[in-house]
């Protein structure tokens, strides 16, 4: 029956512009007959004790019931004595990796062609441990962690996607020079899987040298795979490359098959309840999450009229130098579907 | 006297293409009547007890007397129980600042125009700190220390670098939404000092942001002061930009008025002895010392020699699509003077 092959997802339309470019998604996903019925949920207004932050238990709950969810910005409120939106979803979900396709539109001139490229970030450990203390007045230091456990796990993970997308390399990408334990470590356990996968090509390159590589020529990458910091800084870098964060799609993946699509740009507060925000890197993400749900077909057709769209020129948001509404936008979508 | 008014600097050649272009720098300061009489050192062949290094002692007693060298590519010799050559220069001379000039050469061509950035890291703590060990199996940590009397000193450089060079802007770069007290303590030092020059203007970037507005927009920034593996980041992405490391000038300053300018590149074994390297990140290095020296007619003299040689085109390394030998771009460059 119909109503068994419909999906339950999470949708968080997030803060600021959020609503507004979830509505697009919702457009386009039900003009595209997408079998996908929305829970929505927005973040509380008060501390949920059970989540020490605002957002609330039922809406974990319900990522965790229906497994897949997608994700608008949000704006993490002002003031003491609760965790950051995002960082309480990434813990609480067990969202170990962050996966970043980042690869040029068509039409939409930057200074790079052809990008195409994959970041595949730790998303649990690493510099984002938490663990901060003064040691004396004026001596401060950070704990940065790295496991096996989440090493291997995270190496696993961009392995297979590497080799389940047809991708030929995967690189490493570490400070082991320096952190000879910790990156040591992570980069013992990416060595230890690509034995594993002797048909994708294995390398290791150190950061700083990786985001020299970046600018100059991104087209010597495929896949890269690291530590949680490191990826939070080349992802941005990559996103940069084609355009920057409102163009790229975002999904976190969790223990147990959990998928958290996400934009991963900001709220952009000043353009909120305007019709100017771009719904792009939401809507990619949703393509992301049709992916994973393996609903290959809607996920091609949604993301060619995308890229039609923008492709075309007619009708861009703003911050493509267009003048088009979002609503303008979404519409010249559905028309492309 | 001639004597009196000459200035004794230290220089290391360096390993593998070091020796060569070491060669360049002087035959052009020598061209150039530049006052300098050389120190020469070498990096020993057997770890010199006093400094743990294959550095040895005298070598680092040269920069203490003379307050001044250069420094070609040193390639740390596999193996264990010695500290990496460029660690130890940093540590026992507590060079605790290094600058980097990265602006685009005029008539080669990259993807970015009117690059002009000055990157300025703190070179002696942050995640550099060498305090790592495994907690238990499969669990290791590292130690990012940051202090008080680190952060102001490499703030206070920053401004100061930027008032006596015409800067207008200096932006901190940071990840204090993560690590809020390392990072944190780092940015509470950053506006200490700017309060102090209210013509400069201050302002905090997140490092991921920073990237991707780098890559989108170079011109954004003007002068960037970070904590150490952040500097280590974006120092080398800025040099993508305008075309890499073999092009940009480095300097790094130690307390008392100490000067190690370095070519930052590797010492590219494999070009080695061919006649084949660029000697270009050597030379504007020793612009740099020149400069902090206040030869600054010498200084301009040779640079502008250089990126008119550059310029033109008609003498060019390898490394930039030329086919002209290091003595020939050398000879071009003595000829431009
Ligand atoms: C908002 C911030 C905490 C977050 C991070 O640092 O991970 C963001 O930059 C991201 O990449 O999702
Ligand atoms: C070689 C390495 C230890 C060094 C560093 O990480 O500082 C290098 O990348 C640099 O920037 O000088």
């Amino acid at each position: 029956s119909a109503a068994s092959s419909t999906i339950r997802a999470t949708l968080f339309p997030g803060d600021g512009i959020g609503p507004e470019i979830a509505d697009s998604v919702k457009q386009i996903f039900e003009a595209a007959d997408v079998p996908i019925e929305w829970e929505e949920h927005y973040v509380g207004t008060e501390i949920d004790p059970r989540t020490q932050s605002f957002l609330t238990w039922e809406s974990l709950e319900s990522v965790r019931r229906n497994r897949v969810g997608l994700k608008g910005p949000m704006a993490t409120p002002i003031g003491k004595g609760h965790r950051s939106l995002n960082l309480t979803l990434r813990k609480e979900l067990n969202l170990y990796a962050n996966v970043r396709p980042c690869y040029s539109l068509p039409g939409y001139k930057t200074r790079y062609d052809n990008v195409n490229l994959i970041t595949i970030r730790e998303n649990t450990e690493g510099e984002y441990s938490g663990l901060e203390h003064q040691v004396v007045r004026g001596v401060v230091e950070s704990l940065k962690i790295i496991t096996r456990q989440a090493s291997l796990r995270v190496a696993e993970y961009a392995f297979h996607y590497a080799k389940s997308h047809g991708r030929e390399r995967v690189s490493a990408i570490h400070k082991a020079n320096i952190m000879q334990k910790t990156d040591g470590l992570f980069l013992k356990c990416c060595r230890e899987v690509a034995e594993k996968y002797p048909e994708i090509t294995y390398e290791e390159v150190v950061i700083d040298n990786c985001c020299m590589m970046l600018v100059k020529n991104p087209a010597l990458f495929d896949v890269l795979v690291m530590p949680n910091l490191y990826g939070d800084i080349i992802s941005d870098l990559c996103a940069g490359l084609v355009g920057g964060l409102g163009l790229t799609p975002s999904c976190n993946i969790g223990e147990g098959g959990i998928a958290l699509a996400e934009a991963v740009h900001g709220s952009a507060p000043d353009i909120a309840g305007k019709n100017l925000a771009n719904p792009t890197a939401l809507l990619l993400s949703g393509v992301s999450m049709l992916r994973h749900l393996n609903l290959n077909d809607k996920a091609e057709q949604i993301q060619n009229a995308i890229l039609k769209t923008i492709a075309e020129g007619k009708y861009r948001t703003a911050d493509l130098g267009g003048s088009s509404k979002t609503t303008e936008f979404t519409k010249a979508i559905i028309d492309h579907l």
